[in-house]
């Protein structure tokens, strides 16, 4: 089938002239998780993951695609002709050192400028450029072969309540049209969902997993443009209408934007389609950097970090509970049972929406798999022994949250206590941690990162990402991970999930969200330290309590008492006494 | 007098059409250290540290210098016009921006091309192009106004030994010149002192604690030159033309290089010298990166590191006899007096050719003054009280040390005690870690970091440095500290001095240096760890063991039973029982 598929595309790149052609696993927007009509890069490799770049040549193809997808990505691969490239490691070519040595001088190298981005077409350009090959990017080759190709998206648009929210739109847009102002630019550009959602206090359903809906945003000094896809009540239409944001067709956008002349655009590059930044610096002059909702809405405010705190509460309520269902079903259970089973008790939660991703549930040896994603196939039946690993999270209107424990179905290896034991000190280092203002995420994945190091072992992805609220689940600026050189500010939610992974054998990770807050000014300078949201216990019969220090122990010990505090009045007498026993103090204080 | 001297400068920038008048710190070979001759800045601006910017315009004056040197420079300055900027600062701007806001349109900024490196004056040249400012390179004012100007060194050169060394002046050319094919040059053109050393094992006596000399290097592919200030005798300077080496005076570098033309030239833009490298470029095509031997000096080689360890041997001899001195002696000691006699101890040391650096002790509230200096008229004379802190190291034939010590010559109070605690934590954290293959001198600095951050403290230096072999007692590439993006590589020698410093009150300090080696491989890779090479006691008076983990008590345990070990042959036996009870195991394990 996959071969059929890519030899359907060589003949078509054959007829436009196209030695290699690149497909992304990008929408137009830039967005993690895309709308099932934008994954022609998936129906095309078999490869489903998040995150991954296809790129054929008549001869060869590859994959290219991070360390968290590498035991998944060489699963889909096997038996294909595809090469798996996995980009987190040193030595790996990015694809266009590879296609400067595959193809030959002069040759032309195509994909669709409506879903590769401005900036990273513009890196293979100059790449290519060096071995005298140019691009084209006028050529979206799946209207012809995708045959099949889903419907685009066009969910029901609502308003996001301010008393969510906790800024209003005028408030919003208002803050935005003053650092535009600032900027001496008379629009911003807007193609990032949630950054649209995030202004507008609106959302939507087009993308799986995440609350936003298809549309472009253009954003004047005075008026605003909305171009979307779905649909909406009439009475949020006029509500937008009067407060100055015109709502057009998403398809309209490109005539629209053809009509601007002589400004001064502000947008930004990486999250940009090549063709639509293009076309927007034909008649204007760009001024071009990450947009001015992405910071905005990275530094959460009190209303939302309230939310988030609420949601937290149903979130562990409902992780509980699971976890209690588990350990009394699971021997007729698989982990793709297992999985629906925590989405059932997630959504009989208040405010619950969806998942925020898909639940990871791998028992055993998939335990080891970044990213795993069970199949009924080939998904195990659970038994009385060896490692569970859940990660999992809920949108609420409240709060996105993300979660990751690590159980014990049976008796613990020594091994498998050791790297819980050591995850969960990690774990807590970070927790526990105050830095001074200046300190980058870069530092704090290093610092979370020592306790694994000291046993030999590292975490073969970052130790965290930011979350949005009531947006993506994975949310810039901020991470916990190498290279990351953003600085640590208040109000910020991410996640804490150190892991270790031993491939075959089992895997450990272990996932808190926390809130960046300024817990002291001393003579030298601010300091901040972080609050942990998330409220779940950890699973004590993995854990080498000899290994902890006093520090770490008072921490998992107060953690525990929380967690008990917090879920015990949604509780009732048999979950509690169950709560009251997988949170009981550990001794040696 | 400072004064004066400013304004004689402003009269010759006015007879010379120059608006602003830039006076680095730095010589032609961008040394840290440099030679009286071109301490000019020292001269004009009063303050004598080692790394500062003194920058002159007609109305204003400002001295750009980093944290370190906060306490010092301000004390230098008081009562003059020259504004102290601290480089390492936030919001400091640089001495290039504040040039833009200072001076009007077309001004012309002035420097001796000579001592600034090209990549400093390229960066300014394009800062100031902002502003319609240019720059002139050809201008050493001092020449004319500096009348009682020192000569320029000229000390003896001599053979550095290979048993010393470790490897042949032939075998190290022979690396150079491989890697010179390489990269495709026919010339590289050295410019940095300890480089050119280190290249053809010869030292000398020109700039103060370093055993370099003044000289230029270009290595052709079968000849080189050497262009040198010194004497040296017959019979090695016979010995380097056979082997290829060609001599010749200082001073006639630039009539040689004028011959050169259509060479593909390797240089290193940030050591080469505005005026050198403009040069070079007119007739010859330049590949400009770090020079080759930089990197290969900095990972020393098994002779080497042998010879370290012995150096590390006499050195601790020669701080404990200080320390066991001082004990005795304090009642009639200043700050002056104590360093002095702590470099005649060294000088009894076999191999000993001189200080590293500056010997600095510094008492009581001085010890918070970062590379404190103290002078005769305003040191103070020691008490049974208080803290005392000394950092020195010696140039020894075999090694080059460095070690700085916090002792209590009285009662400790609780804030010393937690201070002196909080920074050997961070010390011992250091020194026991173990880390992957990548990890970056940024990363470790963080980490080691940590207990500072812990109190609400931070350190306003970085962590370590790189330590040349009988060379600069800083060596690149790799630095414990913020920003830096050396990869540690086994061989290298870095110091770990994390320090707490209260101003006005007192400060803790507390340095070893550490061997990278590779301790494991694991299926995550390889992992380095460190070798503690320092050998001297931690004073245990300062200590509050209650805040020991087991394994720090340990980790200091096992170091103070190896310092007693290897330093108890040298000692007498009164000396034996007093190092017996500094370096006592301490109790709770």
């Amino acid at each position: 089938m996959i071969s059929l598929r890519i030899k359907a595309l060589r003949q078509l790149m054959k007829n436009c002239g196209l030695e290699a052609y690149i497909i992304p696993s990008s929408d137009p927007h830039q967005s993690e998780y895309v709308a099932e009509y934008w994954q022609f890069r998936s129906w095309l490799s078999g490869f489903t993951g998040s995150a991954g770049t296809l790129v054929v040549t008549q001869d060869k193809a590859g994959l290219w695609t991070d360390a968290r997808y590498y035991l998944r990505a060489k699963k889909s691969l096997e038996g294909s002709e595809v090469q798996l490239f996995i980009t987190t490691l040193d030595k790996t070519p990015t694809y266009e050192t590879w296609l400067q040595q595959v193809l030959k001088p002069n040759a032309v190298v195509g994909f669709d400028g409506y879903v590769l981005s401005y900036t990273e077409a513009e890196k293979l350009e100059r790449s290519l450029q060096n071995k005298n090959m140019s691009i084209n990017g006028n050529l979206d080759l799946s209207q012809t072969i995708w045959t099949e190709r889903p419907l685009m998206p066009s969910g029901h648009i609502v308003e996001y309540p301010v008393h969510f929210a906790g800024e209003s739109r005028t408030q919003k847009l208002l803050r935005i049209r003053l650092a535009m102002a600032e900027k001496k630019v008379s629009l911003h550009f807007l193609a990032t969902l949630d950054d649209i959602a995030w202004t507008l206090n609106l959302r939507g359903s087009d993308v799986p997993n995440t609350p936003v809906f298809l549309s472009y945003a253009l954003i004047g000094e005075s008026q605003a443009w909305l171009f979307v896809q779905g649909s909406m009540d009439l009475a949020l239409s006029r509500q937008l209408e009067q407060e100055g944001i015109i709502l057009k067709p998403y398809k309209e956008l490109e005539t629209f934007l053809k009509d601007f002349d002589s400004q001064t655009i502000y947008l930004d590059p990486q999250k940009t389609s090549y063709a639509l930044r293009e076309l927007l610096s034909l008649q204007n002059t760009l001024n071009e950097d990450t947009s001015l909702a992405f910071w905005m809405k990275a530094q959460k405010n009190p209303v939302e970090i309230s939310g988030h705190r609420q949601a937290q509460v149903r979130d562990g309520v409902a992780m509980i509970r699971w976890w209690r269902w588990l350990e009394q079903s699971f021997a007729r259970q698989t982990e793709i049972s297992a999985a629906e089973t925590l989405d059932e008790f997630r959504r009989q939660g208040e405010y619950f929406q969806g998942p925020s991703f898909n639940t990871i549930v791998g028992y055993a040896t998939n335990s080891a798999v970044g990213h795993y994603k069970a199949y009924p196939e080939t998904t195990p039946t659970l038994k009385p022994e060896g490692i569970l690993l859940v990660d999992s999270g809920g949108q609420y209107l409240d709060g996105t949250t993300d979660v990751t424990r690590t159980l014990c179905l049976g008796h613990a290896s020594a091994k498998q206590t050791l790297a819980f034991t050591t995850v969960l000190k990690s774990l807590i280092k970070l927790s526990t941690l105050e830095f001074p203002e200046g300190t980058l995420g870069d530092h704090l994945d290093a610092i979370a990162r020592e306790p694994l190091w000291r046993q030999g072992w590292d975490c073969r992805h970052g130790i965290g990402h930011g979350v949005g609220h009531f947006l993506n689940v994975h949310e810039g600026p901020q991470r916990f991970s190498k290279n990351n050189q953003i600085v640590l500010q208040p109000g910020m939610i991410t996640s804490c999930e150190p892991g270790v992974y031993f491939e075959g054998e089992f895997g450990v990770r272990l996932e808190n969200l926390l809130l960046t807050y300024r817990s002291q000014t001393t003579p030298f300078g601010d300091f901040y330290g972080f609050e942990t949201l998330t409220l779940c216990p950890f699973d004590l019969t993995l854990l080498d309590e000899t290994r902890l220090t006093n520090l770490e122990r008072k921490w998992l010990n107060d953690y525990h008492a929380r967690v008990f505090q917090a879920l015990v009045p949604l509780l009732n007498p048999e979950e509690e006494s169950w709560l009251a026993q997988k949170t009981r103090a550990i001794g040696g204080l």
